[in-house]
């Protein structure tokens, strides 16, 4: 990888990384469920041991949000990183639990110059959260938006 | 609407409903933004201003945790969710701005009962996030899994 920040041309399609781990407590949980999902699942385990689920377990945009971050630290705040447009699908397959220790990958599935702004690229992602016994418990497909070195001249 | 807690067989395709309001301060965006999302745009209107969007600008994950918020304030906490397996698209269409007082609405686009499970039912929806100004900042389509009031015999 070249020093600098990452722009559109570090990235290819293919790509595979680990770019972050967490572990999240059961604070954590009950921390961000009191602020943005407070179903009774994710704020106490007796309701967890109700629902389908069982026990506590995390929010789906608890894991969204340390997606989030995790990318920021990982690698897009040293990135000439434009944002995105959005998220093509989002999938909560196993739920999160406390004390998990999660690993965030990514994938890159295509990575094409803008046809509208020839100074940006964007930067298809598939990005996976797999927890310490090696499940996946939540996928994500979005596209990210990067500076052309070319373009910025940065780094060149 | 029925009385009691909202089940599969209360929503039916078509139904529109604005089902929450929120309004959003500077402190606010930069608190979520600390949290999860520390891109420079999100936490200073300095680096904002150098940015594709002009000013200091909320984290569109930020607009996805008020929309979840909104929802269970709106209904979903007097329902018989029984959760959400994903999102099927996600899409940042405006920036979020501080002061913006945000209207929630929801549209029923499909509600079919579950192959697998004949105790639940999948409502589709797609939501939908307004400012003041009548534009849509985000939108959103995702199934929610609700159980029905025939297999549970509440309110029945």
């Amino acid at each position: 990888m070249p020093e600098g920040k990452r722009a559109f041309e570090d990235f290819q399609a293919g790509d595979k990384r680990d770019f972050h781990t967490v572990t999240v407590s059961k604070a954590d949980i009950i921390d961000f469920a009191s602020d943005w999902d407070p179903q009774p699942m994710h704020l106490n385990e007796a309701a967890g041991e109700a629902g389908m689920l069982g026990g506590l377990t995390g929010s789906g945009w608890h894991m969204a949000c340390l997606m989030m971050r995790g990318l920021c630290e990982g690698f897009l705040l040293n990135s000439l990183s434009q944002g995105s447009p959005g998220v093509k699908e989002l999938n909560w397959q196993r739920p999160l639990r406390p004390g998990d220790t999660l690993t965030l990958s990514y994938e890159v599935l295509s990575a094409r110059a803008s046809a509208s702004r020839p100074d940006i690229g964007i930067v298809l992602f598939h990005l996976a959260m797999t927890n310490q016994d090696g499940e996946v418990i939540m996928t994500m497909v979005s596209p990210i938006m990067f500076a052309r070195r070319q373009a910025t001249g940065a780094d060149a």
